[in-house]
This record gives C-alpha cells, sequence and structure tokens, in this order.
C-alpha cells in the first residue's frame, strides 16, 4: 500500500492504471476509519483492480461552528486498517494544495441539498460536492462507494454524477451498526460513556417507526409524533429534525407511500448524529 | 469524420481512444463555425491524435432577453468545414439528454465571473462551466482549445480547471479578425450591411487604445475616454462597457501597469459585439 500526498502524483498514477485498462474502485473519507468506511473497502477490493480510498477532513463541508478542528485525524491507525483490507493507495492531500490561493470554483446541488442535512448545515453540500468533484478528476475511479449512513449525500453525489456526466457508477451500501443498534461514525468517538448509552435512541425510534409501518400505519405524523415522544425521554438527547420523505426527491410524505426515507439528526451533548431507514411497501 | 449525438456513445469512444494512449484534443462550439473556430481546430488536429469537437447551443447561458432562439444553426455546413480540417468527432448531444429531468447540478466560478461581461450577462458564466465541465467529463480531453475572443470566459474556464482538478490543458489561441479588423463572431452574421461598417468600431478603439499605450500613456481613465468618445461619434453604436483590468483577475486598474486587458462590449441594432486587447508593458 501507497500514501499519495501529491495531487499531481495522484493524477499521474490514475492516468497509468487507466492505460493499463484496470478498473479503479474509489472510496472517499475523512479518515477515522471505522468498518461502516472498511464494509466498503471490502466491496471495493471485491469488484475492482486497484482500490484508492482518500482521507482529507475537507474544510469547506464544516459550518464556521462546527467541529472541523476537533475531527478525530489519525492516518497511522488509519492506514493500518486501509492496508489490512487491501487498499492500494490511501489519496491524503493537503489543504493548501487542494485550496489554492484564490480557490473560486465550487459545484452545487440545488434543491436536494435544502433539506434534511442541508437545512440545518447550509453550505454543507457546496462543500461536498465541491470536494468529490476534485477527487473524481484526480482519483479518476471507475466505481464509487458511498455508505447508506449519509443517505443524503449518497442521492446529491448520485444526481452529481448524472448531471455532470461523469463516467463513474455509484454504490451505495448499508449503514453498519454496533451491537447495540448505534450507526457507526466518526462521530461516536466524541461521547461520553453514559452518551454512548443515550445514542441508542436514535435505532430504536426507527424501529418503532418500522413497527409502526409494519403494522400498517400510514399517517406520516402519527409515526413521527410517537418518535419524537420517545426521543425526548431520553437523557441528554435533543432532536436536529425527523422526518419522513420521498427517498428519490426527499420531500416530506404525509401520507406512506412508495419508497420513503425515515431520517433523523440529533444532538447529543456536543455531538451531532445522524441516522436513517429505506422502507418500501411493496417489498 | 463522425457525428455522434449520444452521451454514452460519446463516453464510449473517449475511453477508447484514451485506452489506447490516443491524446484527444477538444474545441467546444456552438456552431457556426467560423475561421477562429477552425484556426482551434488546425491547432488540435497538429497537437493531438484524436480531434473532437462539440457542436452546441447550450440554452443555459443563455440569458432570457438574449438570442437563444436566432442563434445560427446549421449542422451540415459546419460538418463539412470541420471535415476539411481534418476534424474526427463531432459531438453534437441533444438538450434532452444534456439537461435531463430535474438537472440541479451546477458549477460555478466566483468573482472572476462578477465583472465584464458577467455583469452585463448574470448566468451566462455559470451556464458556461456547467456545460464544459459535462463536456470535459463526456469527451475526456488532454487539452482544449479556447479563443482569445472570449477571453474572460477562457480565464474563467482556466480557474475551473485548476480548482476543480481536471486533468486538461487549457490552449487560449489569438483572435481572427476580418480584413477590416473585425472579430470573426458567429454573431456577425446578424449584422446589416449598414451595421457591419459600423462595427468596425471596436477594433479601431481597441487600436487608439493601443497607440496612447506604446506612447506612454498610463492614466487608464483618460484611454477610455478617448474610446468612449470614439465609439459615442459612430452611428448605430451603443456602448455596454469599455474597460481597463487587470489580465490576471480582471480588476480595474486605474494606472497601467504589467499586464493588461482592454476589453469592450457594444449594442449595435440588436446584436451584442465584444472584442478585447492584451497589452504588457514589459514586452
Amino acid at each position: 500500500m501507497e500514501i499519495i500526498k501529491g495531487i499531481s502524483e495522484m493524477h499521474k498514477k490514475a492516468k497509468e492504471f487507466r492505460l493499463n485498462g484496470m478498473k479503479i474502485g474509489f472510496v472517499p473519507t475523512m479518515g477515522a476509519l471505522h468498518e461502516g468506511h472498511l464494509s466498503l473497502m471490502r466491496r471495493a477490493r471485491l469488484d475492482n483492480d486497484i482500490v484508492v480510498i482518500s482521507i482529507y477532513v475537507n474544510p469547506i463541508q464544516f459550518g464556521p461552528l462546527e467541529d472541523y478542528k476537533t475531527y478525530p485525524r489519525d492516518l497511522e491507525s488509519d492506514a493500518k486498517k486501509a492496508q489490512d483490507v487491501g487498499v492500494d493507495i490511501i489519496f491524503a492531500p493537503m489543504d493548501k494544495e487542494m485550496y489554492q490561493d484564490k480557490f473560486s470554483t465550487f459545484v452545487e446541488v440545488e434543491n436536494l441539498t435544502s433539506v434534511l442535512e442541508g437545512r440545518s448545515r447550509p453550505s454543507h453540500f457546496k462543500g461536498v460536492t465541491t470536494v468529490v468533484c476534485k477527487l473524481f478528476n484526480i482519483v479518476k475511479p471507475d466505481v464509487t462507494y458511498f455508505g447508506q449512513k449519509d443517505y443524503q449525500q449518497a442521492l446529491v453525489i448520485k444526481r452529481m454524477i448524472r448531471d455532470l456526466n461523469f463516467d463513474i457508477e455509484l454504490q451505495v451500501l448499508p449503514i453498519i451498526r454496533d451491537k447495540d443498534g448505534l450507526a457507526l461514525s466518526s462521530r461516536n468517538n466524541y461521547l461520553s460513556e453514559k452518551e454512548r448509552r443515550s445514542a441508542t435512541i436514535l435505532f430504536e425510534c426507527l424501529q418503532k417507526a418500522r413497527e409502526l409501518l409494519e403494522n400498517g400505519e400510514r399517517d406520516s405524523s402519527k409515526i413521527l409524533h410517537e418518535m419524537r415522544s420517545m426521543i425526548e425521554k431520553r437523557e441528554l438527547v435533543n432532536i436536529d429534525y425527523v422526518e419522513i420523505v420521498d427517498s428519490e426527491n426527499l420531500e416530506r410524505i404525509p401520507w406512506v407511500k412508495g419508497e420513503l426515507l425515515v431520517a433523523l439528526a440529533v444532538r447529543i451533548g456536543k455531538t451531532r448524529l445522524i441516522d436513517n431507514m429505506l422502507w418500501s411497501e411493496n417489498k
């Protein structure tokens, strides 16, 4: 495994792979790798000749009051994990090369980014689509892998790939959870023991939503009310949003029909956590 | 020569060329090809294994009151000209494939696009950078060619290439002029005979600016005043803007220093024409 920091070196390598007809699988990450990330890499390993991951804490996708500075960074430990699952290249660029003097080009997906995470984190997706566009151009993948944990992000990237005609296949893989159901996230590291115990509420109320849906409940407001009451009873947890939306356009659906997404974000102490569940009437 | 209309067919072709190690030169156009375009294609022919041009009147770079509907379209005559200079592929996509249902992703270069043409045509460059990003992803060129006639456009594309890490070299080639000095433009077709005679004022006042600069004038306002008076004396011509700016950041320079751009836009009847001249103190 190789760690590449220079953009032009990565360009050159990727061009070489392409020229040799090798299929490149790409997993963009911000590091602090956990089993969620590793599941994407294992899948990329199965499907491709070359597996590239990026580790880059992208400053422009954090809001001014968010956790950019404290976001966990440990390249050494990440590199070990990546090597163990068969990654070929870690691309870990530097800020000053990624965002040069007078950087002024941005990629934006409209509409899809104005709801859910986009409503709570106004310039977040602009930062995500811009950096992913850059990484796609540098790494030149055939296939890219995203986790369903950030469902809206995956949907936004899917739209960007379609609209800007990137010749890249997007694979979205399932959420990986801890034994108690908490979705894996690098931000779980921020939680105290007590907060960690409260955090299971995200999965618990998604389970409750599933149960209601399976039992035939179709009125979204009733399901959401039930979820909110559960969360409000839980110590230390504050709701950011709980929503039931169409899984394609992310518009709220008052009455359940077709394929939907139940998505929520909460704050536990200083930590913001998200989770979601896809559900379809016609399984 | 081949005319390709389907995006996926173009993707496939470009991928094949790349895989065979062939160098792709790309000239994006809106058709109505003239010697300006052809000079780019001839240069592309010299430098590359494969020359691709696109012919696409991109709806999203026209304002609501602009000439999208009347812009000249003649694929047959364009194809003949392209073939004569050795173009391999004309990529001529369809609107409904370029801008699918719920198209919502845009590429924007900030700052550089708020002056000159960007001030007069507010969403123009957003449309240009978005379509060029799409075309780059589809055609996968090694080198792309733009004319200096649209100097600001070339500069904006250069910034986009740098910021988004496109692995593409940009070549900007000189303005091609008619015998009387009028810069070639597809929009010259709109001019009546009388308007055509008035239109030489653009080049004439750029020549005047050059003369003043060569003679040591360094006060931009004096040069601009001289240019404006010349234009105002010419029948049928209305000034949109006349400016002297830094050739890198396009900021106005009151006192001439380093490399500068003299740029102007005028309206003659319903036709809007632009022209420009680079000038450097240290030649």
